[in-house]
């Protein structure tokens, strides 16, 4: 791993909110915590990353490539309702288990997620006080608990900001370190991946979760200004409730916002079998919002309460899942390097055993796509999940809804030969490989990717989005705003959003210098931008500019177009 | 109004099953009420839909027309929260007065939308026991009345049959008669646009909305045994309410979720004037999901309790309000128009004034582009609004947000003449053209429309899809499984998915008889299939299956991307 100057992401969220990728939402009323919305760069952003997937995976699944058994892969799509009836969430677990453990102060009334919550302990003294922090606050929570301990000394700095839980991923936030004195697991910084262990200072800091019971009257919570305020960590379901129409009984009628898009497509399988001409193996393919009352939202559009999931499940016989979850694993990868996200910041990382979610334990595995955010940098933050979830859905769906054994797939390939000579057919449940990928993830792994300081520039930072993701893909300008110019540009802006206007927007802007023209095509990520100008009169030829290089160079009017197409990739 | 023969809603339906267009939500577990997921064409197919508004609306405004102003219309996307900040629906007048009549039945606990009910009376006799029922159920509430009042005589059937309501659009559902005597109002049925009033047998048919107080002891429920359950009716609140985090006070935090994408536009209104180079006349557009407590969900996916809108939220000077209504008006109809929605189906209907919402009653109108759905046959049901709602809106969020004039518009080329000659500038709240448009109702009306009966077909029905709507736009066929002719068919559909397969699926298949892959595109409305034949081998021509002709011609292999482009309007 080489070491990398992490991004500002304070500068990348300016850049954002200024340049209209994305808004706080309800922004005129103090905000919404864990909400966003996207301005207009950001929703054509998110649009054509969406529709790049839609494209790859449900139009010309995974580039027409071949699965493992030799056939071209088969997927097809559904979009399915956001609220299902109550008893799909009692059949998937989310209902019992889908809880993050919380913790309440009984002071602020406010809520931490206890897993995100870590605690400054003395090492030797078991009564004397602790201070929970925020993972981030770890140099003040030191300050604060230096002053209660130490009143007589004033406040002294850290000995080293150890900073816990870098590795955001799907898993769980924290890296538990070694088991020390006074039963307490320590919670390592950012070393541990490489073994090393950091000098902490006086104090040790130790994950919630792991805090004892009996000590949770020494905290001081993390706003709080008396001690033992904090409740000790339990369930909360993170799932959004409702009441639908009908009675208006509010417990009889209680329905659920989907958590995730994937239930939708374990509930219908049965339907898209019966009514299509799919066999397994094939796959079932939706986007859609999904909602998770996350306790604490946090790292901007990265853990959001409303957020969007492409969601692939692809059914399998249980004997070739292995192969399969080889398959899409490394296809995902792949797939998400053909969008610019390359190099040392996306990796692939299998999940250890210990942490596979209840369905993926059986399984051959389960695998994150993970991009290096500038706020988990040098750790990683998860893209997508591959999971081998076995046949856990499609089996409890079975004897929730009372279908039992008809919700097997009938399987005319397989079983013993009958005396025609044809197999008689296997009746299974089918295996599933889940490729669950984070559309606004990936729109701000894009952004972050994207965000290029380059102090040359009159904007002084650009934003190099794969041309496939733009949401502007070419800018048209007349140099100056008569001489006919405007009416070319007009032309020529005309012709391109026929050919590209599906991809994206074509810019025409006539006004401001083209120097401050080009500057906010910088900022907006336009790859390639057309200048009509005096010489453009005389010869039909047009300047272009080239985002990346700077470079420009001179083309023929009416070449334009197969320019940007083959920049495209069209 | 020339006389059509409505199609059967329940054979759409069968059909929307039976090959994958839509099903109902959850069910595996007996459905759930006002929800409806699509399968794998209905998902394609909506897809389509909206890619079509996108590209037309937001890539490509209104087909690249100069608006009333002269100049090209400009529109840009947002994408934002389904949950927003609660105080969004306070200011916008969804909290207070976003309500339905409700009618409760105490016996049944069934409740009813008080204008979808109606009530069959005794026309002289006002102590006399009345019927509930719901639009359609006429005939089976004639012959229980008849029951009850004349125990003695038998059930007759009724003297005609004649149904209430039929003009569904979105203002109301019912249509009021003459007020006759006992101060009753007649609900007429379907001949009443036609200004004949039909003989009404025994009794009269009263809207619940117009029913007596003092008189509803007397009225038995749809499904009631005894009489006098229902209660009186009373406003019930559309909006889905939810929880969100935070401290878990299910008062302190309730959220809603949105009942219209509208609002999310008019929050972010003035982060767009602020971050991008947009100047009034201008638009904002968005698509997604929109949620409505429906008390009596019905007529398949026309009125579902989880939909999607594609609304504009047009942003013009007040003074240019009219000129601005009826350019969206007409345009907003000639596109459904040129999606083959056409002829006596689709109508374009100025709302009259009594009909006007709220913030409409002072603008230039209202109208609706409505298609006769085979449930509202001979009447309409509504598509698309386009309403004028004035400044309300936003007026609204500047008082609620405290923003006051911050939230109005400062326009550079308006307002007295300076000394140096350019404008002053005028500032004020911009006039609203709001072309709101059901996307679930687009796809209902096109698979409506598409439906056509054709006892010469195998399949004894054909969809007859505009070629941008079809989810499939190719099927690509080897007459038989051998002698090479998969591999080129392979070859030519790999070609084609390359080509156009951004804009739908091309289907390959090579199982079963030709005759039953035809049947099968004709029921998924697939408009040309292209055959490998054993002629294919020796000269490299296929045959072409026009879907709504059945003609069929050859033509060479390598001129297929060509004509398929043709076809489809690349």
């Amino acid at each position: 791993m080489t070491a990398v100057q992490p991004k500002s992401m304070d500068e990348i969220m300016s850049l954002c909110k200024r340049r209209g990728f994305v808004y706080p939402a309800s922004e005129i009323y103090g905000g919404i915590n864990g909400f966003w919305d996207y301005g207009p760069l950001g929703a054509q952003l998110k649009k054509n990353l969406r529709d790049a997937w839609w494209q790859d995976v449900v139009m010309n699944p995974c580039w027409g490539r071949s699965g493992p058994d030799g056939n071209p892969v088969e997927i097809v799509p559904v979009d399915t309702c956001i609220i299902q009836n109550p008893r799909v969430w009692e059949a998937s677990g989310h209902l019992a288990g889908f809880n993050d453990p919380r913790v309440d102060c009984r002071e602020t009334k406010n809520r931490y997620r206890a897993d995100h919550l870590l605690v400054l302990v003395h090492p030797q003294d078991l009564a004397a006080p602790c201070v929970a922090f925020l993972e981030g606050n770890e140099d003040a929570a030191r300050v604060r608990l230096e002053k209660l301990l130490r009143p007589g000394r004033g406040s002294i700095s850290a000995g080293g900001s150890i900073s816990a839980g870098q590795n955001v991923s799907a898993a769980g936030d924290v890296i538990a370190g070694d088991t020390i004195s006074a039963g307490l697991n320590i919670t390592a910084g950012r070393d541990v991946s490489a073994g090393k262990r950091l000098e902490s200072a006086d104090y040790i800091v130790v994950s919630m979760m792991d805090f004892p019971e009996e000590r949770i009257g020494q905290v001081f919570g993390p706003d709080a200004k008396t001690m033992g305020t904090l409740t000790e960590p339990r369930p909360f379901n993170l799932m959004f409730p409702t009441v639908i129409g009908a009675t208006g009984d509010p417990e009889a009628d209680k329905a659920y916002l989907r958590p995730e898009t994937a239930q939708g497509i374990f509930v219908q399988f049965k339907n898209v079998v019966d009514t299509t001409r799919v066999g397994v193996p094939f796959g079932i393919a939706q986007t859609g919002k999904a909602f998770r009352n996350e306790v604490t939202p946090r790292n901007f559009t990265f853990r959001s309460r409303e957020f969007e999931q492409m969601e692939i499940e692809f059914f399998c016989h249980p004997d070739t899942a292995k192969e399969w979850y080889a398959f899409w694993r490394d296809w995902r990868m792949e797939w998400w390097k053909s969008l610019g996200l390359a190099g040392d910041n996306l990796i692939l990382r299998e999940h250890d055993r210990d942490e596979l979610a209840h369905y993926a334990k059986e399984g051959a595995g389960t695998s994150d796509v993970e991009y290096r955010f500038p706020f988990t940098a040098p750790g990683f933050g998860e893209l997508e999940g591959i999971a081998h979830r076995t046949d856990f859905d499609l089996r409890r769906h079975a004897e929730h809804s009372g279908l039992g054994d008809k919700l097997k797939y009938f399987d005319p390939t397989r079983g013993e030969p009958a005396p025609n000579g044809q197999p008689k057919g296997e009746r299974y449940f089918p295996h599933v490989i889940e490729p669950s990928a984070g559309l606004d993830r990936g729109v701000l792994a894009a952004l972050c990717e994207a965000y290029t300081p380059d102090p040359e520039r009159p904007s002084g930072v650009f934003m190099k989005f794969h041309p496939r993701l733009s949401p502007i893909k070419a800018g048209v300008f007349p140099l100056v705003k008569k001489d006919g110019m405007p009416e070319k540009a007009h032309a020529l802006a005309t012709t391109l959003r026929k050919k590209f206007g599906h991809l994206g927007t074509i810019e025409m802007d006539e006004k401001q210098s083209i120097g401050k023209r080009y500057a906010r095509m910088d900022e907006a990520g336009c790859p390639f931008c057309f200048t009509i100008d005096s010489d453009t009169l005389a010869d039909d030829t047009v300047t272009v500019r080239h985002r990346d290089t700077l470079a420009q160079e001179r083309i023929a009017m009416d070449a334009v177009p197969a320019f940007l197409g083959e920049k495209l990739g069209i």
